[in-house]
């Protein structure tokens, strides 16, 4: 049992670094028999279905993201201290060795966007989540005077996704050496406009 | 030559909404000639590649457009009514009946930002002449007074592309509503905050 768990942990961790660059929808268990030199017979064994495969990938990436991201950064103090952690965190781990192409989010966003079904439903519900940990740090950051009493914690949340977003676009596709740098100021330019 | 012309041009608008949805990626003559009823050898008589087609749809999307967005707001007096004139018309772009998916760019960015070959390098440059004319309407804007002497138009540029990254993310995976109305609050707070 233990290490049927460790081996489809060990699986997922490929396959999710695999999907970072090829896509969900690139990730079919045939390809990933391939890039892991496993017969796909056996990997048939563990996913069943390339659609449960790209759910588990979802899952298992979402795990990943709350322990390299989410969960370090609720240790900070609430406020524009743990806003920062969640956006730095965030930064890292779209630049993480385990995912060669960027975030897996980031991918599956614009594949799955016009793909009804439970891989697309998941999808939404983890970044529903996601959006709404940003929202809160916000909302923390209202209660403890930091921010405006007015401050749009939902607007706020939208706008660092696109930082991050632009971060990707500019740094995985154009190459662009000073796309982090920019990330950083635009995280500035937003914590600012909310201030007192 | 005339009537051949207009069949290339029709079929290149179909495959340009197919491929907003199903990505460049998934957009094979065989899909295409599935969607528009065509033979997958006619097809090829046109097309001779998947690659050479993912290449034709670029060149149809980028030159629709230009005419579009550019050439529309580049008519609006510089400064920022052009930069507004630029965005708004890039909002209604991303919403075209004629791309069901959204902008056939940020789609054809995920994708094939890990994929090295013709495509990738033709969208790259396609992205890098988009951002340079928001960042030549910003240095505009900065020449007549209306945008502070510091403001950086490269950062303005990767800002405003994460602000449309944003709406697509949310109006098209998320499913909101408000998306848009944010979109044009974000539009606002990055200019404000460019203002002298």
């Amino acid at each position: 049992m233990r290490k049927g768990a460790n081996t489809r942990h060990a699986i997922l961790t490929h396959a999710t670094g695999l999907a970072s660059q090829v896509g969900l929808t690139g990730l079919t268990i045939g390809a990933l028999a391939d890039h892991l030199q496993l017969s796909k017979s056996g990997l048939f064994a563990h996913f069943r279905s390339k659609e449960a495969l790209q759910i588990q990938v979802l899952e298992h990436a979402a795990a990943s993201f709350v322990e390299a991201v989410v969960r370090p950064a609720l240790q900070q103090p609430r406020g524009e201290p743990r806003m920062r952690a969640l956006f730095e965190r965030w930064l890292e781990w779209e630049q993480a060795e385990a995912l060669p192409g960027g975030c897996v989010f980031v991918a599956a966003a614009s594949e799955l966007d016009d793909r009804p079904g439970p891989a697309r439903d998941r999808l939404v519900e983890l970044q529903r989540q996601w959006l709404d940990v940003i929202a809160t740090s916000v909302r923390k950051a209202v209660e403890t005077g930091q921010l405006r009493a007015d401050a749009d914690p939902e607007q706020f949340a939208q706008d660092l996704y696109g930082v991050m977003l632009a971060f990707h676009h500019q740094s995985r596709l154009m190459g662009d050496v000073r796309a982090e740098t920019r990330a950083r100021c635009a995280f500035n330019t937003l914590v600012a406009a909310a201030r007192p």
